[in-house]
């Protein structure tokens, strides 16, 4: 490589860093939003987050970017990794000079406000009280797509915010084709005699359940020199560099499994960003792959890992010493529990199997929206009406229904699909870890997780965004994602249980 | 006012307001570094901050802001208040123009370093720790005093920084002045008896004085809608913006004074900061005035009200509740305790009378450095001698001598002077209070700050920064800083306890 093209590239890293700091910074403030915002500061964060937002924008489409991306796109001798580097941003930079400052700020503004509306509305609630801020950000998103564009269907241009290259076409096959052996599987499982889940319901103690909590990430190894555990709302994972990663819960004091579950959950998503290249902060390839890789992370430590029989005989003994009231709880009951198959209201509580018909509603309503076929203030109706018709339940108020979840407040559309990808790659991820390490399920009877550090470190960590989650899938596994290891997975479990 | 002129006010507004977003965005950074931060992410939130620093200065140096603050300065048909505006800012424009980015983020970097190994230092009771980063810091205090110039002393340029117009010379002869009736008293305390002091030195549960502290705060009218408290290493009071304002305390499980006054003290910073009128963000109008009279207002809280004796009785029986230990206490005892005059260490631990000897050393060893005259090495040495020869005490070790305040470590020279005339001005304040308000002490008995609120907000939030320190006081008070109304404060009170 020329000096030219050293310094050239140089250049490019510290410009980067830079876009970081002030999109790392702005992470912060929603963090803190989230979670120790006092409510009257609420309206000038939002125009805070706005500036920050609108900054980044102006500092990543400035002309001069643009030139040094495409002079190094041209360059010679640069590494492997330092080319995807350049191609990878070259291609964020043309997609963000499709927005204009204004539509950036306005976006912000927008979900800002609609966050605060979101949190009223679950007080109150009532849909009615988000519906107007909604609307709002929908319209947006629909101009958004126009400003992105997309070959079949305007969705297509959120979706692939989140996973590169998926569109509705493929994610229709793709969820018709995994809703028949779901509704079987379901069907049959609903004939059989149900897990005893009575020991779960009684009061937990919200101190207890918070240590708890804090345990169960350390002993996945989540680093907490590298990262921390707060309370919000509902739960997420954010990170404003891989060595800190910030995680949060909720308790709720009549149910511990919630708050177990969820930080197994976050924590893999947490561990997954902790094992990004700090070194590589704001480039490409210190940054996760796709949203499905990055749910794949937390589905596998939450499910494959967190809901195994071994994982659960090594954990129970813990957790008796926080719950004295589990003391005559077997293993094999609470295995059964925490895997009831149930069809229910709440996506983030609902077992695996049923999981994916939430996601697929979701999906539904959002494809609908964004094709302009269904109206916001028509969403309630319409979303009863599919949980009566996927899920058999009917949905008694707004907050255990259309209101149960953060996103559409952060204007995240096109977000939940990567929610079943997730479960998809994970089952496929998990399968070739046991591959290579045959003894894992007595390993993590005992506690001892390395192996799966060190198979996602080498195999998913370390890579950043350098590949797509296909091209990375078939890396590391052989293949692009099959749902046969999920359902696999999944029907094995249930065939020990039931 | 022409509708040219308006529409470059208005600009004036939102470029401000969008500097200020910036800015505070920062200050959250900087809070979060101080309460949450994960260890591992200090070295990239420098980083961060540093960053977000340098692009507020670019923003307020920005040619194109000269211009329009040069034509709003010339404009006619402004209110005095929006004329106010653009003068301070111009003023503050120019002083900018000082610096270089480089030198901005050179300086953010340096402190962020530089607390994190204050940090350290204090772990390991180590001012060495401190040292290679605290003389970085020095050497660019005293680069930064040739960018900005002075008249007579290299420190008048950092003084200035906090209290507009102050300088050594006027400093020396203050403390010079302060110094002989402060000795003169302390002598004749410490020949009589001192209030006893035991029931302080017990265990207080930690739980029980974070509830305590907050419900303090309550009773004297802090906001938590617009505010909230969380701990840190040395207490301290930040905001976002007057809805956002945030205290910190820290407690000390074998002195719960500590923790009950800091609050009193960060909470009299809080109320001046919410009182500030909101809708003026990002402009003159809306900021603090100086310094000096924001420790006034945490002083006036903290001393002439927090540690008066109808205060004492008002709050005893509160106490009592969260501190069943204190049951047979008297308000009499408690008030003679809490004013007990006793030459001592820490700074923020002393009393009302010498603690002023601890801002002059600091003064001292603070105009040294500046000139040169003292290097840091040799600060520790210094320093225990200042205190031999001013209070009587030897310094055991650095935790409890050099290290104990977090100032320098932000890069915070030149603050410390405030600390005292803080306490002046609350001095001079609280008896116009009391002139304007006769029935005050029988209030406060009953737990009712109104008429201290309502003076307050009246005769300083509302006004901002829109006149200086002394230009407020003679408004005010009709007068300039005069010690004499803190001494007789003082004196009075220690006539009824000694």
């Amino acid at each position: 490589m020329s000096t030219h093209t050293k310094e050239k590239y140089k250049e490019f890293v510290q410009r980067m860093r830079r876009i970081a700091d002030v999109r790392y910074a702005n992470a912060v403030l929603q963090w803190d939003q989230e979670t120790y915002l006092p409510p009257k500061g609420a309206a000038l964060r939002g125009q805070q987050m706005a500036t920050l937002s609108e900054i980044a924008h102006d500092l990543f489409t400035d002309a001069s970017l643009g030139t040094l991306l495409n002079e190094l796109s041209a360059a010679k001798g640069l590494t492997e990794q330092e080319e995807k580097n350049i191609a990878l941003t070259l291609e964020d930079y043309n997609k963000n000079k499709k927005y204009s400052s204004a539509f950036v700020r306005k976006m912000s503004e927008a979900t800002s406000k609609a966050y605060h509306a979101w949190i009223n509305a679950r007080k109150q609630n009532s849909f009615r009280v988000f519906e107007k801020e909604l609307d709002e950000l929908v319209q947006l998103k629909k101009e958004e797509t126009q400003l992105l564009g997309y070959a079949a269907h305007p969705y297509d241009a959120l979706l692939n915010e989140y996973e590169k290259g998926a569109t509705v076409q493929w994610l229709d096959k793709l969820f018709d084709d995994l809703q028949v052996p779901l509704k079987a599987l379901l069907n049959k499982l609903e004939n059989k005699t149900p897990p005893e889940t009575g020991f779960l319901h009684q009061h937990f103690d919200t101190d207890a359940q918070w240590k708890f909590g804090l345990e169960i990430l350390k002993l996945i190894g989540y680093d907490f020199e590298a990262g921390r555990q707060d309370i919000s709302e509902h739960p997420f994972t954010t990170n404003f560099n891989a060595h800190d990663v910030r995680v949060t819960t909720r308790i709720d004091e009549n149910d511990f499994t919630s708050m177990t579950w969820s930080c197994l959950h976050e924590g893999g998503h947490g561990l997954y960003e902790q094992g990004l290249p700090v070194e590589a902060y704001g480039l490409p390839a210190g940054e996760f792959c796709s949203l499905g890789i990055h749910e794949s992370q937390s589905r596998l430590w939450e499910n494959c890992v967190g809901r195994s029989r071994e994982f659960i005989a090594f954990v129970l003994p813990v957790m008796q010493r926080y719950f004295p009231q589990l003391h005559s709880v077997t293993a094999r009951q609470l295995f059964g529990a925490v895997n009831k198959v149930q069809p229910s209201l709440i996506r983030t509580e609902s077992d695996e199997l049923t999981y994916h018909f939430h996601v697929m509603i979701r999906y539904q309503v959002e494809k609908l929206l964004m094709e302009g076929s269904l109206l916001p203030g028509d969403i309630p109706a319409y979303w009863n009406e599919l949980y009566k018709k996927y899920l058999g339940v009917t949905v008694p108020d707004d907050k255990n229904g259309c209101l149960q979840d953060i996103h559409w407040s952060h204007g995240s559309f096109g977000y939940f699909p990567a929610y079943t990808l997730g479960s998809l790659y994970a089952a496929q991820f998990y399968h070739a870890i046991k591959v290579h390490a045959p003894g894992l399920d007595k390993a993590i009877g005992n506690g001892d997780f390395s192996d799966i550090h060190s198979w996602l470190q080498t195999h998913v960590y370390q890579y950043g965004r350098t590949f797509t989650s296909d091209e990375l899938c078939n890396k590391i596994t052989g293949e692009s994602l099959r749902m046969e290891y999920f359902m696999d997975y999944i029907s094995d479990k249930y065939n020990v249980i039931y």
